[in-house]
C-alpha cells in the first residue's frame, strides 16, 4: 500500500496539513504525519530524507517565512516532494512561496498555492494514481462531485 | 512505456521546455511535445486536456504572463501537470508565476520556478519513478553527479 | 434588447458580482448570471464561450487567485470580455490581477480594478451605449449624478 | 464610419501605440491618432474629453509611470476608455499599470497587459463590433488564422 | 495671510486629512478644504487647479488607488502641491503610493508617507517657512517638544 | 539671494543630481551641491543639518538603496528636504523609494519619482517661487513651453 | 561583563523589543535599553553612536517604516549593528526590512526578520558567544530543549 | 587565530563572495572557502554545520533564489551566521532576501543585502572585534579611509 508523508514545520502550520490528510483518508491513502522543523530538527529532517525512498512515496512538507523544509528533504530524496506554503504574519505567505518554488536546476519542489493544503493532498494522489487505476478513478469522481456542486449548488446559491 | 507530455503556450518557450526534454530523454523517459495556446487554440487544449489520461503519464505545461494553460488542462483530467512559469517580458515571471500556482482549492498545479524547465522534467521523473524502480535508480544516480560536481568542479573553480 | 452575461468563478465572487448587476439592472440592461467555473467546470466554460457571440452583447468574468476564467471566454469568442479580479485571501489580489490583465498579444481582457464590480457594470453598459444613445444619456445622467453627490454631500460631510 | 481614437502622453510611447494602429487599421477601423499629454497639456486633455463622445467611439489611452491619462479622459466621458500601461524605466510598468487599472467605483478604465498595444486596438474593434457585424466577422477570421498559425508554424518551429 | 488649501477625492479621506489640518491649525496656518474628486467633478480640478497660484500658496491633495488628483493639479499650477497616498483596500496604499509619486519630467508632485496626513501639513508649512521667519520658529518649537517627548514619555513608558 | 543644496550620499548618484542643478541654474537659483554620505560620514551629515536652517533656504537630497540621507537631514533641520529616490541595482529603486518616502509622523520628506532628478529641481523651485513672483513666471514660462513642445513637437513625430 | 543595548525608534516598538531582551537576561547577558529616535532624537543618535564602541558589545536597533535607526547607527560605530525591522501600519514591514537591510558598501547591519525580536537577543548572544564559552554552552542548550520542544510538544500536539 | 568560513551554493555565487574575502583577508582574518550546495551537497552542509563551532568563528553563507544554505547552517550551530543573499536572474534577489531573512523565532540568520559581499565580510570582522581590540582599531581605520575618500575624491569627482 502507498503511503503519504505529511510532514510540517510547526504545530501552527497543522490546520493547513489537515486539509490535505482529509482527502489522501477519504480518497483510501495511507498517511504519515510528523512535526519535522528544518531549523530546530535538522538531523531529523536528515534522517526523514535519507529514509524516505524506502518508507514513503510522497511527501507533502508544509513551511511558512524562510521555507526550507520541502526543498531540504528534495536535497536528499528523489521521493516527488510537494511544497505547500503557509500563509505568513508580515508577509502573507510571498515570503514562504519563494523560499519553496524558486529551486536551483537538479532539485525540484512541486509548490501548491499558499495555504492550498487540499491540493497538496490531491497532487500526492494524482501522483500515485501515474499507476493505480482504482485511486485514478477515486479522482475522478472526486472531479465529477467537485463540478456538480458548482453546477447544482453554486448557482442556486446566486439565483436566491 | 511511460509518456511525458511537454506543452507550451507558444514556440517563444521552447527553449526553457528543451531543457525538461533533454532530461527526460536522458533518463530514457518518452516524451511528447507540442505547442497548444490555451488562448488561441482553447479547443485543442480542450481535446489535449480530454485525452490526457488515455495517452499520457505526467503534463508539463509552460506559459508565461497571464499564464492559464497548465490550469486549464488540470481541470480536465488527473493526469499530474506540472506548471513551468516562463520569465516574461515586463514583470519577469511574477505574472506567470502567480497565473500558475495560485489554483483554487481541488485543481492542483505542481508548480516549478521561473524558468526551471530542468526541474519540470526531473520532477515528472520523480513522478513516474514513484512505481519505477529503474527510473529511480537513474534519478539517484543523477544525483549522485550532480554532488560530486559540486565537491570536486565547483570547488576547484574557487580555489583556482 | 442587448444582454450582459455577468459569470463568476464560485458563489463567494457573488458579493462584488452584484454590485455590477445592479448598476446594469439599474441601467435597463438584461443581464444573465451563472457560475462558471474555469477550473471544476471547464466544459461548461467551453461551451458558454462558443456559444456567448449568440447570446450575449458583453461578458463580465469574476475570477479570484489564478484567475483563468475571464482569459479562457475571451479565447473563444470575440464578444469584449471584461475581467473582475476578486480580492485574494492570501496576496489580495495581486494574483487575481495579473493572472487576468497580463494576456497574450491577440486575446485581449478589459481589465477592472480588484474587487470593482460597479465599474465592470458600467464599462459593459459604455460598450453597449456606443451604438445606443439612450443608454449613453442614462450613462452621462449617471455622471451628473455623481458629480453632484460630491459636490454636495462629499463636502456638507467634511465641514460638519 | 466607426472611429478610435489613440492617444498617448509622450511621443515615446508611440511605438506600442501603434501596435493598436496597425491592428485597427487592417481590420478597416478609422484611427484618430494625437498626443495629449495629462500633466503638460491638460487643457488639451479636457478639451478632447469633453469632445470625445461626438467624435470618437471608443478611446485609448497608453501612458507610463504615474500614468494618469486614461483615468482622466474617463472622467470626462462616457465613451469607452482602454488604458494602456506602458514599461516604465524603474518599474517595469508596476507603477503604470496600478495608476490604470484601480480606478474608483464609478469611472472605469478598460486595462490591458503592460505594453499590450494590439491588444488594445483588439479590444477596440471587439466593442465595435457588438454592433457591427461586419466586423466581428473580421475579427472572428483574425482569431481563425492566429488558431491556424499555431497550429502549423509554432509546431513546425518546435519540432526542426 | 498663507493659505494651504487641503483637497481630497473622496470624504473618506477625510480622517487622514484632518491630521494636516490640525498641524495646520494648530501652526496657525491659514487652511481651505474641499472635496474635489479628480475622476468624478473634473471640471471643479481644472478650476481648482487654474485659480490656485493666485489663491493658495501650497496645495495637499490626498487620494487612494488610481490617485490622479495630486498629479492633476500639478499639472494646472506651479503652486507647491503635496501628494498625500491613501491607505487602499486591496493594495493597502502601494497604488495610491506609485500613482502620486512616480509623475514624469516637468511635473513634480511633493509625496508623503501613506497615510502621512501629519507630514502634509508639516511639509506645507515648512514650505510656507521659507520666507516666514516666525513660522520656521514655530516649526522648531514643534520639532524641539516632539523630541523632548520621546526623551521623556517614551522613554519612561518603556522602564515601566 | 535664495539657496538650493543638493547633496547626494555617492559620487554615482551626480548624474541624476545634475538634472536637478541645470533645471535650477536655468531657473536663476543659487545651487551648492556637495557629497554628503549618511553612512560613510555621519557627523558632516549632522553638521550640515544643523546649519542647514542659516544656509540654504531648500535641500535637495539624493540617496539608493537604504537611503537614509533625506530623512536624516530632515530630522535636523525645518528647512524643506526633496527626497531623491536613486535606482539601485538589484531593486530598481523600490528600496530607495520606500527607505525615503515611508517617514514617521512629525519629520516629513518630500519625494519625487525615482531618478527624477528634474523633477527634484522644480519643486524646490516651485518652494521658492511661494514668496518670489519672478520666478513663480519662470516656472510658468516653462510649464508654457513644455506644452508648446508637446502640443509640436510630439505630435510632428508621430506623424511621420 | 558584556553588554547590548537594545534601542528602538518609538516606544510602539517595546513589545517587539521585549523578546529580545526576554532571551538576553534568560541567557545572563547584561541589558541596556533605550528609546532613541533616529528622526526625533538625531542628536541623541550621533551620540549614542559615538559613545557606542565604549560602552556596548552588541547594538540592537529596531525601526519600522523608513527605518534609519540600524544603519545610522552602524555608520558611528564598528560595534556589529542587529537591525530588527519592525511590521509597519500600511506595508506590513516590506518598507522597514528595505531600509534596513540594502545598506550600502562599507556599514553593514545585521538584519533579521520583520518583527524577529527573539532573534535579535539570540544572534547578538551567539556574537558574544565567539569568545564566550560558557555563553555559547547556554545557547547549545537552549538549541538543545528547542528541539526536544518540537519532538515532543509539537508532535503530541498534532496526534490529538 | 579567528577563522571566517566563506561558503557558497554555487561557484557562482564566487564572484561576490570575493568581496568578504578581500576584505577579511585585508584585516589580517583568517578565511576558509567552500561550495557547499544546501541542494546538491546536503551531508556535506550537515557535517560542516556540525562542525562549525570547533572550526570556525563565523560562517558566511551566500545563496540565490531559494536560497536555503545560511539557514540550515544556523539549524546546526550557534556559530553566527552571515547570509548573503545573491541577485538571481528572474526575480533579482528578491527570493534570495525573503528566504534568507524571515527566519523563525529560535535561529537567527543575520543578513546583509542583496550581493552585499563586502558587508558581509565586514560584518564578521565586527563580530570578531567584539573581543579583538586590535581588529576594532583597524576596522575604525577602514571607516576613516572611507569618510576621507568621500570628503575627498567624491566631492572633487562632483566639481569637475
Amino acid at each position: 500500500m502507498k503511503t503519504v508523508a505529511v510532514i510540517m514545520g510547526s504545530k501552527s502550520d497543522y490546520e493547513v496539513c489537515q486539509q490535505a490528510i482529509k482527502v489522501l483518508t477519504d480518497l483510501g491513502v495511507n498517511v504519515y504525519k510528523e512535526v519535522v522543523s528544518a531549523h530546530r530538527t535538522p538531523e531529523r529532517l536528515s534522517a526523514f530524507g535519507i529514509e524516505a525512498s524506502g518508507k514513503y512515496d510522497v511527501v507533502i512538507a508544509a513551511a511558512g517565512g524562510s521555507a526550507h523544509l520541502p526543498g531540504m528533504v528534495a536535497a536528499f530524496t528523489n521521493v516527488p516532494v510537494i511544497g505547500l506554503p503557509i500563509k505568513s504574519k508580515a508577509l502573507n505567505g510571498v515570503d514562504s512561496l519563494l523560499s519553496i518554488v524558486q529551486m536551483p536546476p537538479g532539485v525540484p519542489v512541486s509548490t501548491v498555492a499558499i495555504n492550498g493544503g487540499m491540493n497538496a493532498g490531491l497532487l500526492a494522489a494524482q501522483m500515485l494514481a501515474i499507476s493505480d487505476g482504482e485511486l485514478r478513478a477515486k479522482l475522478d469522481q472526486f472531479k465529477l462531485e467537485m463540478k456538480e456542486d458548482v453546477i447544482k449548488n453554486h448557482n442556486e446559491a446566486i439565483c436566491k
